[in-house]
């Protein structure tokens, strides 16, 4: 139970500072491409260095999943996270959107993901190599015998920091499915009937990862 | 005696380079959004790494109260960290005032806090919900068991750069109440009628911080 | 076997990420100096903690190079390495080349390195200090007895954002052949003519590094 | 003499790669406030964490003169600092103004500190606080039993930025006797008129420091 309240927790800190950031903070117009790519890196690392304590702060379905196949989450875990990771995201997106009507500003947005200049087999492929990169670094840095203990959480933070530099103005970066459907839930039109593409193409990514990672680097 | 003048010294950094980067640097036109966000964490960096040696730099009257209330800091040191911080933001907010003035700038604003496009509740709200990220970092990554010692204040500082990321258009970002003090007693007006919100929220949060932070992750 | 997929996907990822930030990202106008240089910064922090493990993640002949003068690469694994390299990088390529197309976006460029400021010796002599730089950052973070463990890829990912800070107006700052071969190979025109210069001069940066941090810093 | 090399190339890189990124970045209106503030932070840990294993990358005659004070470096390293430090900047000022000229560039800025919206007083009290907290730092990170070890060189380099994101509209920020005298060498006019504040008060800010690290903080 504490690992749910945990996961919760800390998909909220993510959802809710990272969708925040580029509704508060106007976008890429305002705080600008680099500062959204921070903000939602910032918030792996906020979130890893305090409920991570708890349940390692997956934060994230297709990495649950990731470390589900490779045998480093049992079945029961992996139902209690995603769960805890939706709920957290819904969450932090009705309280985006409660404070952005607050502030009266525009709620027709609320930091969803979406393809336009893409087409879906573009942003599936694009979303698939960027949630393999980002999952690879993750089950390696948190391997028992191949990870870098410490600094873990700011190396994966950075890493979405990264992919968020390369593909803001290809898909949004999506790389995860908790994150994508919460705003999509709220926004509803496109960002809803893109949304299949930002929850099936992490899952892929995020296996080939695990499998990758345990194949050729010994991820354990 | 030490743990006042480092307290002193560590808030001195945090509100003369934090205000006085948004002062100099020409605000978000100036040196954006981003530079002000990574001023005010770098600066908890800076005061980490070298008065944190004596004090933990604290920085702030709403961290000291988190640490009392889970018994790492006792009553009287509680007393000397808040009067420190206080006295430390004061003599920096007026150390920026004199050189805004030396360099004929506009002394109106000295980075102090507000909100304009929210409203009183929506400014609580957001600033509790800040705070207990905040906090809730900082008690779990400086505790004995669930810490990570040597790196404990880059993680700090990234994460009030995150904070200000999501919260700099909102209410300027405080979580700290000596932060907002100082520049409203110089500046006074609508700074000041709003300060009670940067001093009772920063609380609120970080007291719910404190008890999530022992009973959820077990911070100590 | 393993350390050829190694480099390959290490590889794959800096080219894949940096090149692909400054097409996707719209480059000094869009994502802006900064983006670009913590894109192939931050892309060699995603593969020193992933693929690292397993090949160390030279990802740049020069690297390579400078490893087999100082006797840490025996003259198999450098030709291994090289190829892995330079196949990672041409996939990258093609692959930002595919999306780009499927995005509609301008195909002339693909982020390949050029100088047009300066003249063939300025820009030879520029990548040169430049690669001799973040070789022997390399050279040395890495080092048995001078090393810097498990930090190490955050130090170098933040030397390569440094070079590019400083070099991006120059010649786009390459300091890697297998960096500037693979755009030149699918924009051909002044870019592969010019490829020259980022073939030889990060070599020979690379191997004043490697004679440097031996003798000077006694890196092993 | 193995310290006079380190310490010379260390300079080298600090001030190639700072003033070159003004120089070749376009400034403020180019690569960014931030981007130049970055560039000087890692310049500085491109060289903590290569030639430091020498010399411990002073890289600054205000830092060495506080070591010496602290009794942390000899007298005759003093003095073989110091030239190298210089020496050093002047071949770096001297690479920048080759290479500007070679790129057509103009030559009559070179990255040079001055003050002009303060006056010599406003500048003189800057840049001593500005020293006293960047040498604070250096003083306890690298301090044997209160030190941070392996990642001192990214504080370091961290508060560096820090600094210029205050300061660079200020004075430009110096914070270092040795970066500043290169530049107005080439430059002469107001950047050789004003550049005794760039050596004197970097001194006091650094003795006071010192003074301070040793007593309050119990550095050593």
């Amino acid at each position: 139970m504490k690992k749910f309240f945990a996961e919760l927790i800390g998909t909220f800190i993510l959802v809710f500072v990272g969708t925040g950031t580029v509704v508060f903070g106007n976008g890429v117009e305002g705080v600008g491409h680099l500062g959204i790519a921070l903000a939602f890196g910032l918030s792996i690392v906020a979130a890893a260095y305090s409920i991570g304590a708890v349940s390692g702060a997956h934060l994230n379905p297709a990495v649950s999943i990731a470390m589900f196949v490779n045998k480093r989450l049992d079945a029961k875990d992996l139902g209690t996270y995603i769960v805890a990771q939706v709920v957290g995201a819904i969450l932090a997106s009705a309280t985006v959107l409660f404070l952005a009507s607050n502030a009266g500003l525009d709620t027709s947005s609320l930091g969803e993901n979406g393809f336009s200049i893409v087409n879906a087999a573009g942003a599936f492929i694009f979303e698939t190599i960027a949630s393999f990169i980002f999952i690879l670094v993750i089950v390696t840095v948190t391997s028992a015998t191949k990870g870098n203990g410490k600094i873990a959480g700011l190396v994966i933070g950075l890493t979405l920091t990264l992919m968020i530099l390369v593909g803001l103005n290809v898909t949004g970066l999506s790389v995860n499915p908790a994150r994508s459907l919460a705003p999509a839930i709220f926004v509803g039109g496109q960002a809803l009937s893109q949304v299949w593409v930002f929850i099936l193409a992490p899952i892929i990514g995020g296996v080939l990862a695990a499998l990758v990672g345990k194949n050729l680097i010994g991820t354990d």
